[in-house]
């Protein structure tokens, strides 16, 4: 590098790689015919006096999705991914879509637009005001800020033991905003992005465009521009803060944060808390929304962006006042070109692009990376105009009819991308199914929510002061320790719930073989089952419905002790299992596992019944969905032989046609709910199982002879409590109604929420 | 076998085996002049009116200890290690002996021998009726009750669908109840062991014994007998009921337990109850103490005679009173027998031997046992009279004198079996100490204690309705499953004690080699630690007390970095490492762990000062005790050599001399206590970083450069916290004060205890 801030050196580079990013992303609410949405913001969204993701912008149809400080472009996309599905799943039940360009596809005429509806009046009463002020039609402007943060250890190494900390970190984020200002008009150029406005499109300061298309009305005079008599200068901090003040005082601003700048300096309020609190982050606004990108900007573009900041960083201050007009005419020149008018300024982007690659080449050498490539590109797109976003655009319409038609097609391309596989939390698919389940509740009802550690499913969510961690959708501080070991101890769990009134089936265990055969004359006409006491695969199993000869009793002993040293054999009882799943005092879902079937209706084969059967959204290719696809292969075959039944057989209507004898998910085995349809004299003793136990989260399963019988009548058995119950086999069901068990595990958590129009979930099943 | 009752086979030998069984053993407190104790029943023990374990029989200083119901003689010879091992404890406080005969040593002429003070008037009213009905002496026999009841699955089988269950289970009870009268004089044959009494013995209804030696002054007519008058039947159980009503009801009994039979029906009082509620179990009472066994019977004795109680239930039932009658009149008769005088019964012993060595030969083949050496031991002494219990006695005395003198010299040697190894708990060395010293504790005060699964430490403890699980001693229902797996993972532990404001030492993590390079700078200067994120016995993890060149900073991140895919890069903290024990809002507990080490008196060689050192009662042999013998190995050679120092050098006053670097127990490091000399600031910390973990049982790990400087002026830092915290290093340390944790355990779990006086436990330390 030739050129470098005396501050720093290469040495910092990889520090500074490590800086965090936060995306914000606004978008219009939209009908399919172009309109904007005149529906209010949904109340399944968590309240906007808190939600962290999901927000309004100027507009109650202006949505904003906010993503959390990230240490990477994957992880940021991660959560564009996440909020862009959330909001589109509630979006899709309104036949909404979301607008992906910066520019409005139409302006409401009728004077109905509503400004965000906020519960607090202060915020309603200056969207007002703005509307007022500039106009209606440029607050719908929508864009991407680009928030980033310096790593601290970078600006730690920086302050020398008696120097103010603070004035260095302001001075060190100061010079970046110039140098930004300087340089922006590169990024202008390449991902500008808006070049049309509809036609009655006006501000109050400038009046209407010409209907020439441009790089981006949005970066343009036509879109946010203060009062020309703003001047803030950006030579000194100490000046930005002054002018700022001064500004605000003089009336020319009504808040300091009706400042409409490219860079923004964040966190403290009112401005001139920067100088004693310091500089937090700094907010990059010249971003138009990419409408080819689903959530508004691509992670390539997100990466570009920190190599950019990051050669600012690095290179030596701007200094003046002169060099940051200067910037801020070139960008509004290059922001108000047509899309391929070429930039006259090779002399800059030469030496600026050959230490942007300088600096990414030796990142690129250390973490074994490829974003010469990238950089490269975009050079390529200095001279080449027709490959920049706005010159891509001009090859597919050339007037603002052609932008929304363009806009439609895009905005249905990505509803797509957002609603596949609704079963997952898109950009979180790695983690257990049911700790996506509980965060995509958690997103949705605007708790914030942290990955604590992505391997455990270890997360944490926080509303206000108030913080809950969890383990694997349900393991949480409701739960004891105690029972957790407990549960996991089958002879233990017996024990106690035995002592608790529960019957479960009479089990005796034996550690030698001759005691056990001696047990004989006790269980000899009875049913039972035979196990070692710890089994992996049934392997050692024996069952016996109806009795034993002695011959038969001692071969299931040697088989079971081949298994194990020690052995269990239990009373069978007749039924069928359910599985409870208790939280707290209360059942919130009752399953019964069945294998992969399909059902007659007297007209279809058992072929066609299949392929109907497959139709069905959960199901999916094996360990890819919440469902398994019906196989039609050899052991489905002699399944159905055993019927009398074949492929091209047309079974009677209700006829339930098993293709598989065991109940495994991964073979198309599915659960049915059964919660309503239990008598509630087993759901009594399933909450009384799992408080004997100490259990809040308990799995209990029961086998009933019949469960619409209650208990007192019935020759029921409870066979086992499990902790950590599994969630997803009561939320993705076959038949019957869905359990939504994460939204429920967060509304036990924080019952402070008092979810009373928004506890149902819009998710679809 | 050649005679069977026709209700059972051989097939039921085997669960007959499986039958349960417990113990009571009397014995009176003695002083070690032979003198019974004039003290109190210890009010450190729990107290009576529901006290498992520890009770009073007549006399304030007459102990019983009763075993909870056992399925072998294993498990109950643990329970009664146990029990006496705690009583011992707290008797050799007050210089006490347990004595170890039936007889007692002394009779007090002085009236002052106190009736149990028990807190129910009625039970102190009703000793009050026997020592003025019977007199004061009759009272002070002791012996040993043996609780038998009959696998109840045996029972079951008997009982056809028709049958009444009860009344069957009643009849099998009652058979072997005449049986084991009719039979019993074989016992007392070989068990009796009371040949003498004190010479002012005298009893209200048969006066004064001869001073000739009998097998069982306690078992003759000067030991337990009700008035003449009193005439049971025992050839049905209804008779007995009636007769037994009838006594009371005539006033020859004041109550129906005044009945000094050798066979007890229980459980349900009064008698007649157990026509509708069944017998339970059979108490059986003619045992005299074995004053050759510690815990008052041997092992072989509780299995010889649970082969004769299962060879009567297999045997025809001898049905008639007269029997019964003959069978009273021949114990009677071998109880007031001289100790050498043959029986007369050889036709009678011969066939039941046979009957029973049939029997035991059958367990000892499927079981692998050898029974059958035991029984023929027996059978041997039937003719050879000195070989009993009786018979050895006179051969080592003649006279009262000789039996005082005898029976202090076993109480002696008793009380040193009881008081070996006082760290540990006699019976249940096999469990973690931990939990040993909790159930000492439990044991101690009263609590029922079920070892649920002796393999996971799983424990239940019992105070009338209110129970207890725990887990390696204080995993229990308190603390939260959530901050189980927080405290298991380090990371989430640091961000939540940071989130809290505590202070941990600063640290990185990464997962790639150059960026941990790139960290450099920031650490270059300081102290720090290079570990891998997951270390076994330090490997790949450097120290850096005062900073790094590049070059030794970067062969550090190579070492950890082969050993984990993610290296935490962590400041270093100069100071002592402390454990903090934290339970609920209270430190309970501080300790410091120090390497092998001697203190120098300026007199005395090295070699001299480990000899010393050795003699702690808690040093041991490695992995035998609570902490480890000093070695004089090459090691501790090197280690003085490094100080300047050999074995024969002479320490100054005061000086530490190391002979190990690493503090581990087995090596000869010992923890010291600090929990009183330490600055409160830090207990504050311990706790609040407890509670931010949610945890209730914490161990804090805190390093600080000096404990006495208050946490805000201190450069403090906590490293860890653990779920499940060791208790052992406080409860035995090298110097300093013991801290009770097992204790503090179940107060916090048992507040209703409310320990006042008996709280400070009185095990050693």
């Amino acid at each position: 590098m030739r050129r470098f801030d005396p501050l720093f050196t290469e040495a910092d580079l990889l520090e500074l790689w490590q800086s965090t990013i936060g995306i914000e992303r606004e978008t219009l609410r939209i009908k399919e015919d172009g309109q904007i949405a005149k529906t209010p913001h949904s109340s399944h969204w968590g309240d906007r006096a808190y939600h962290p993701y999901i927000q309004t912008d100027f507009a109650e149809s202006q949505l904003e999705f906010i993503t959390p400080p990230a240490k990477d472009s994957q992880e940021v996309m991660a959560w564009l991914a996440a909020i862009h599905q959330i909001a589109a799943q509630e979006n899709d039940q309104q036949a909404e879509w979301m607008w992906p360009y910066s520019t409005p596809p139409a302006v409401p005429t009728d004077g109905k637009l509503k400004v965000a509806q906020l519960s607090n009046p202060a915020d309603v009463h200056y969207r007002e005001h703005l509307a007022k002020f500039y106009g209606v039609d440029v607050q719908l402007l929508s864009g991407i800020h680009y928030n980033f943060q310096i790593n601290p250890r970078v600006l730690a190494n920086k302050i020398s033991p008696d120097a103010d900390a603070i004035a260095v970190t302001n001075k060190i984020y100061a010079k970046l905003g110039r140098n930004y200002l300087r340089y922006r008009w590169i990024l202008t150029y390449l991902l500008g992005a808006a070049p049309f406005v509809p036609g009655t499109y006006q501000t109050k300061l400038y009046g209407k465009p010409s209907q020439q298309p441009m790089r981006s009305v949005r970066l343009s005079r036509y879109g946010y521009m203060n009062d020309p008599k703003v001047k803030i200068r950006y030579d000194q901090f100490e000046h930005f803060v002054d002018d700022l003040e001064q500004a605000v005082e003089d009336g020319l601003l009504s808040e300091e944060k009706e400042l409409y700048a490219d860079v923004r300096f964040k966190q403290s309020k009112p401005v001139r808390k920067l100088m004693e609190r310091g500089i937090d982050y700094i907010e990059l606004r010249n971003f138009d929304l990419n409408p080819f990108a689903p959530y508004g900007i691509s992670q390539e573009d997100i990466d570009f962006v920190k190599l950019f900041v990051i050669t600012l960083i690095l290179l030596p201050d701007v200094h003046s006042q002169e060099a940051v007009d200067q910037g801020n005419q070139l960008n509004l020149a290059i922001a108000e070109a047509d899309p391929l008018a070429p930039h006259q300024q090779d002399n800059e982007v030469g030496w600026f692009f050959q230490e942007m690659k300088y600096l990414t080449q030796i990142i690129d050498q250390e973490l074994q990376t490829n974003y010469l490539e990238l950089v490269e590109a975009k050079e390529r797109q200095m001279s080449q105009p027709e490959q920049t976003l706005a010159g891509r655009l001009h090859q597919l319409y050339q007037d603002q009819a052609g932008m929304v038609e363009h806009g439609l097609a895009m905005a249905k391309d990505h509803q797509e991308v957002y609603l596949e596989r609704p079963y997952l939390l898109h950009g979180f698919e790695a983690l257990e199914i049911s700790t996506q389940d509980v965060i995509k509740e958690a997103i949705r009802l605007g708790l914030e929510v942290e990955i604590i550690d992505p391997a455990e499913n270890l997360i944490k969510l926080q509303h206000q002061d108030h913080f809950e961690y969890i383990r694997k959708g349900n393991m949480t501080a409701y739960d004891s320790l105690i029972s957790y070991f407990l549960m996991e101890n089958k002879v233990a769990t017996k024990k106690i719930l035995e002592n608790a009134g529960i019957h479960t089936p009479r089990s005796e265990n034996f550690s030698q073989i001759e005691l056990a055969k001696a047990y004989y004359p006790s269980i000899q006409d009875k049913a039972f089952v035979i196990k070692p006491k710890s089994t992996n695969y049934g392997l050692g199993i024996s069952i016996f419905n109806q009795g034993a000869s002695r011959e038969d009793y001692e071969a299931g002993l040697k088989v079971a002790f081949k298994e194990d040293k020690e052995v269990l054999i239990e009373e069978f009882i007749e039924g069928t299992e359910y599985r409870f799943y208790v939280q707290g005092d209360e059942v919130k879902a009752i399953c019964q596992r069945q294998p992969a079937h399909v059902i007659g209706d007297g007209q279809h084969t058992v072929d066609q019944l299949i392929d109907q059967e497959n139709q069905h959204p959960l199901r999916g290719p094996q360990h890819k969905a919440p469902m398994t696809l019906l196989a039609k292969g050899d052991i489905e075959r002699m399944q159905l032989h055993q019927q009398g039944l074949d492929f091209n057989s047309i079974p009677d209507p209700d006829q339930i046609v098993y293709l598989r004898r065991n109940t495994n998910v991964s073979t198309g085995g599915i659960s049915i709910d059964r919660t309503d349809d239990t008598d509630p004299s087993y759901k009594d003793l399933a909450v009384k199982a799992s408080q004997a136990l100490g259990a809040f989260f308990c799995g209990v399963d029961l086998i009933i002879p019949d469960r619409t019988v209650p208990a007192d009548q019935s020759k029921y058995g409870i066979i086992e409590a499990n902790f950590n119950p599994a969630m997803m086999i009561h939320r993705f069901v076959g038949r019957g109604q869905v359990r939504y068990l994460g939204l429920e595990v967060i509304k036990a958590l924080f019952p402070e929420l008092k979810m009373t129009d928004n506890e149902h979930t819009t998710f679809p099943a």
